[in-house]
């Protein structure tokens, strides 16, 4: 039986732990900040790369696999990209019961070994754009770890492409954000600002980082996904270039990009409740769980029947149910079993039910129970489906406004960051000064400088200095 | 323009090599003894995990993800298991800038690792089977490497199951060996011979070992997939034990079971020749190319006009399709390249087919010329896919044939292996010193003994003394 989770308003943090652990999504290992992904995470994680694969060759890319091992030696080529892994980096030693001649470091991020390749590959303008990405594990050796949010492992795809030109690469730099963004909302069904990162807080390497940034339900902020334009940092540092059309040679022009399995965790933060999970339906490795409710053998045999035929049904339409016919479990447990999951709906079929040639219906969002016919059930769960991912995307998207302030008050902000009470958007002058002393002050951080060009004039909210137009500040995972 | 390939007959080693560079399935890294799979190889590893995952899916399985790092001291819980795996491993020795205090080992296979959890999650009959499975790269510090034969890092499916009853975990076992067997043959087109692998050739920490064995075009044999009856080993190793239903604890029984990237290997080498590889439609990333063929520019618009549309007409019908419209390369060395990469047919469209309402069919076996008509293409180039994947697999299957003896004679044992002449069924005595004997005179291993209780009485072909049946020697990969 599942203890008892904490409350999200007592401690979300315990609240989080403990509902990723109730309902096995993941587990501690014996290893230091590194997790086990359990089944039921894993689907969902399978059910998130099935369609970002889709849209990663939609969108003309392929699929390769770089080594796990990188000599220490080619992170050492690109100045700024050393700089922000060493910290990080496990490193192996010993090889075949040998030291190695030259210790190699556990993939942080494949750069360096992909631009290591990319050399012997790329000669001419016409080998040009190479658009690949991996699914990979990699490893940084994070000091304090978080199941999903911050793992010494974890689990991600990143895309490396090179191109040409400078404009080419920002334009896939822009896509891919895009397919992140779309990705993030239409089938997480978290609502996403898109920006660009302060210098302080883009990638190791990059020229400039973009970002898709969401808010949980404590009202922090998760950076979600991120795509960066890498200029010519790493064609330089691994002297890539081509020859182009006149035959002069050129350095190639690279972007990269990821996500990881702290989706996951955003999707737990964003959605969940004192329940427990709350599922997309479109990414949920269970749409709809039947309940059989009997008392007789007699009552038992004919419910089941019921619910195996409409279990069918709705599986040829395509949805992804599943029948908890367990005999020792009564009907109470099991419906806080599922909600615990986050099963977005479920079917409750007892006598009555079967006598009127319907099913209940209870909705993971509000709980509501609702009378179906039996009749063209598995057509109305689909709509039934699309309507909860709806329901739940506007849901995070009103809490999310619900909690971001225009603030142009130093003592205002405050007082607003405390709690956290959400996001703020403030002037902010420019400067890594003025970023650094709100930071040690709040702990708040510039998440993103919105895109576009509606720029706003005003004053800077701590140094009062001039700013031409206001970024996203907020306490962040 | 692509190398040309060194002959079969010539230097099959320098074959193999040069088919899967200029193939362009993988390439070599900067790191010793890993490769880079590059997007044709992974594409073919990306359809056969997908039916391979398909199959575990469909006899229960579920997926999960487990710690690439591995403490060394789980390893050393059984006995077995750390002597054979010692030698191959890849430690971690610094994180974070710092020393650790247990070193980690990366993961060579992930039993140890699996069985620690499993500790935590069987406490009854009822959490039983736990029928898990998990996509993941592996470590093994190898001496000689060669692209997807052995690598030190791999890609592989482990397969780690744990139940009630000795005779539930033999089951599994078998349940899952069948699964390799019918993976090999109906897609990847390899016939493989089945049987358990002597004391001397089982894995480390295993009961017993079985094996799909298949014969290379060198005619020497390749392990394509291992199903491991584990026993009680790792949950003595582990203390994992569970309440049965008299309410008295019992120690849990295992299998393991894998297939790797190896698997690529095995299919170029059964099915290639000396113009490249030949690839069975079920897995080909690309089943049928397109190559058009024009003079001028108006013959050129209507003959692509009419790939197109063809083109359009059999992606609708499933079929994975390649038009290679590159205007810069003839249509002949087209021709050459689509053959190295093992397409299996193509289709050659000119003005004159179009004319007729014909295309030309070539098939990648024979490279007979067959006009077909356009109206019903798709459908005929499915039937065409079908017939090619049955002929690859007879025409394998008649090699195996053809290159197998029954040798009761030890000089002819010499005789035979030298070549090596292929597959020898001889008696043994059943001695690992026999077996040593064996090996050590002319590098010939025990590759499988068969199955089944069809034995007949003979003499041991080394050592004359008495034997209960025959068992495969072959030299192997």
């Amino acid at each position: 039986m599942a203890k008892k989770l904490c409350k999200q308003s007592q401690n979300f943090s315990e609240w989080y732990n403990g509902v990723v652990l109730e309902a096995q999504l993941a587990d501690y290992s014996g290893v230091r900040g590194c997790m086990v992904i359990r089944p039921y995470g894993y689907e969902l994680w399978e059910n998130m790369q099935r369609v970002l694969d889709g849209m990663f060759k939609e969108t003309g890319h392929q699929n390769a696999y770089f080594p796990l091992l990188i000599p220490e030696s080619y992170l050492k080529k690109e100045a700024e990209h050393v700089e922000g892994f060493s910290p990080e980096l496990a490193v192996v030693t010993h090889g075949g019961g040998k030291v190695l001649e030259e210790p190699l470091v556990i993939r942080p991020t494949s750069e360096t070994i992909i631009w290591s390749m990319y050399r012997k590959w790329i000669m001419s303008h016409r080998d040009l754009p190479l658009l690949y990405n991996q699914w990979a594990n990699v490893v940084r050796w994070e000091m304090r770890t978080r199941l999903f949010l911050r793992t010494t492992e974890f689990l991600w795809q990143e895309g490396h492409t090179a191109h040409a030109t400078d404009s080419e690469a920002q334009e896939e730099t822009m896509r891919m954000l895009g397919v992140y963004k779309t990705f993030a909302e239409e089938y997480m069904a978290v609502p996403v600002l898109v920006g660009v990162k302060s210098d302080a807080q883009k990638f190791a390497g990059a020229v400039r980082t973009y970002c898709i940034e969401a808010m949980m339900r404590d009202r922090k902020a998760l950076q979600a996904g991120t795509s960066h334009n890498l200029g010519q940092n790493f064609a330089k540092a691994f002297d890539v270039t081509y020859q182009d059309a006149d035959g002069s040679r050129q350095f190639v022009w690279a972007t990269s990009w990821g996500v990881s399995t702290r989706l996951i965790g955003a999707l737990v933060m964003t959605h969940g409740d004192d329940r427990g999970l709350i599922m997309p339906p479109k990414l949920a490795p269970i749409q709809v769980v039947f309940v059989p409710i009997y008392r007789s053998d007699d009552e038992k045999s004919a419910v089941l029947a019921q619910c195996q035929k409409l279990l069918g049904e709705a599986k040829a339409a395509g949805l992804r149910v599943h029948l908890d016919d367990r005999d020792q479990m009564r009907p109470g447990w099991k419906f806080a079993q599922w909600e615990l999951k986050g099963v977005p709906l479920r079917i409750e079929l007892g006598p009555r039910d079967l006598q009127k040639q319907q099913v209940t219906l209870v909705s993971r969002l509000g709980g509501q129970k609702t009378p179906l016919p039996t009749d063209g059930l598995a057509q109305l769960l689909l709509q039934k489906c699309d309507e909860f991912q709806d329901a739940l995307f506007q849901r995070a998207l009103e809490f999310r406004e619900e909690h971001t302030y225009e603030v142009d008050d130093w003592a205002d902000f405050k007082e607003r960051i405390r709690q956290p009470e959400g996001f703020l958007n403030c002037h902010w002058d420019g400067t890594a000064e003025t970023e650094a002393a709100i930071q040690e002050q709040t702990k708040a951080t510039i998440r993103l400088i919105p895109l576009g060009d509606d720029a706003r004039e005003g004053r800077c909210v701590y140094s009062g200095k001039p700013s031409s137009k206001r970024v996203l500040f907020a306490k962040a995972y």
